[in-house]
């Protein structure tokens, strides 16, 4: 980034112009992408899925240490993860941006080459957009499309009693990379042109700083014909999701504290801190793992995936959301997840 | 608005579920709305449209003179518009809101009351979104859904030469009607609890404040079987809509100041300000009327629909843009349209 375009002297229209301008469009469901009043889109005999996020300045993200190629990767992967969580496939993505004018023309552009990264990864088409400056902080939104058949898709409303829980990876990472950053945040403060290296650096920031979405397990669940009976991703962290599936499924679960996947850098990390580890990886949100749910006649093909661990099961309502500890003690789960209201203030 | 709910006190799920709860899906493409990873949307044979639209505080919108219901029915309504502009139908929308915390619960709801007043005038379903607070201003991003059979699908840059250019309505008036809030902001800033009483007030400010979309006239081109071979909405005013179809059909015009439609309410207020009622329609923007250009057979149906003005034909690109004014003089077009970029600052 030598180059420093002012974002005034190129206007709305220039500027759209010159980050869409090599946007390529491949997915043959998109029949006109960038350049009209609507994006025109085709499934035959599917469904259409569709997800919008938001993500605020001091809120969602803090650019004191992402750097913005991370944030535009990030915040793509974040959408499409909302598309696999449903069973569903992303197709494609529309992204709407209201930039400081603090911000020059090349590094916005550095934002929208972390989303176009994203797409190639996730073969997903840029098909829209909008673009504003703003007096105040940087914000976006951006909202995927995806398609699925209409009998494959999965809710979180349909786990049944009996089923097994189960989350993909581990989970906790993005958390204790959060703190990391946070303590961190000092050094970028005193120099602004610093942006962590994530490159070689250890995989609890990778995994705050360019999360992936978990297609392959999508993949794999088709792979193996198993159908969950309900999914969800873990945006918020664990309890939250599962209070979520619990909730509109009225249900209740059980869950064991030696089922939960932690990596031993997030253990190691969140010690570090003086954090317990599970607390990290129950609240701490971030972690574009997929929670589900299968029907027990399913746990011979599941058991055999190791990419997927099986943390407890659903039960009845009125037994309550529990957690039972390596000391065999049952401890109710609470919901401590991100707030963004609380947090923001 | 007595009471005042402050949104720390709900957190994120909990104004989400206040504002949500009365929202009920009505569109039978609709299978899933609100309250799962994603929307589920299923249209056969049909194509998909989609749009989406960023509106920040200060920018695209100033509270202190725009009631937070009508900012909430104008968003709606200028998404559906997009929709229209590509000759399809508005099904389902969904709104991403950064609140900034000075707003309480029951102005939030305000917000969503135009949002829910508009998606029920103009039948669509509000089927998701995101909820965030904001450290700073407000911002507001709307993605809007649509169908249309293939077929019918019109584009900004089919128009042939020969075409005739129509625009629906009159111009010009909405922009008039910013220049009166403008002037009367003073009144608003030395008492904030007063908001414009729009609702006896004359035509300029209701186009400025609570605009509409142009859903009658797509009915009734679809009754009288003109497709259009080019359209696009008026949001940024009609010499930059102009300026898109051309550019983008690579042809060129020729339009008659004595046939652009402006209200004689537009002209009064125009000429209080002493400025050129000719450079509001041109410029002014924000009229969310419909800009199309049919071919010469359909000339005899269209000539008899009142609420169309036939304003002039397409020609080779050679021959550039031109108004040719009522003293027979040719004058290039050039766009002033609304610059967020340059306006921000």
């Amino acid at each position: 980034m030598t180059e420093r375009t002012e974002l005034s002297t190129l206007g709305e229209f220039g500027l759209i112009d010159r980050l869409t301008n090599t946007i390529k469009c491949t997915q043959t469901s998109t029949i006109k992408g960038i350049g009209d009043d609507a994006a025109v889109i085709k499934y035959d005999h599917k469904v259409t899925l569709v997800s919008t996020d938001l993500l605020t300045e001091g809120i969602h993200f803090d650019l004191s240490y992402i750097p913005l190629k991370h944030l535009g990767y990030k915040a793509a992967v974040v959408n499409f993860s909302d598309i696999y969580a449903m069973n569903g496939v992303p197709r494609q993505l529309l992204i709407s941006i209201a930039i400081s004018n603090r911000f020059s023309l090349e590094a916005i552009e550095e934002l929208y080459e972390g989303l176009r990264l994203a797409c190639k990864k996730y073969d997903v088409d840029l098909v829209g957009g909008d673009t504003s400056s703003s007096a105040s902080g940087t914000f976006m939104s951006l909202t995927v499309i995806g398609e699925a058949e209409e009998e494959k898709v999965v809710y979180r409303n349909t786990a049944q009693v009996g089923d097994l829980i189960c989350v993909s990876g581990d989970l906790g990472a993005a958390f204790t990379g959060l703190l990391l950053l946070e303590r961190e945040k000092e050094v970028f403060l005193a120099n602004p042109n610093a942006q962590p290296d994530i490159e070689n650096n250890d995989y609890v920031l990778q995994r705050q700083l360019r999360p992936e979405a978990r297609k392959d397990i999508i993949a794999k669940l088709e792979e193996l014909q198993i159908k969950p009976t309900s999914m969800i991703d873990v945006s918020d962290g664990l309890a939250s999701e599962l209070m979520h599936i619990c909730h509109d499924s009225e249900k209740g679960c059980n869950i064991y504290e030696n089922k939960i996947p932690i990596d031993f850098t997030t253990v190691k990390t969140a010690e570090e801190f003086n954090m317990e580890p599970l607390i990290c990886a129950l609240n701490g949100g971030e972690d574009y793992e997929l929670l589900f749910t299968v029907d027990l006649k399913d746990y011979d093909k599941i058991v055999q995936f190791s990419e997927i661990s099986i943390i407890g099961h659903i039960t009845a309502a009125s037994e309550g959301l529990n957690l039972i500890t390596n000391a065999e003690q049952s401890i109710e789960l609470t919901a401590q997840g991100w707030d963004a209201f609380k947090k923001g203030q």
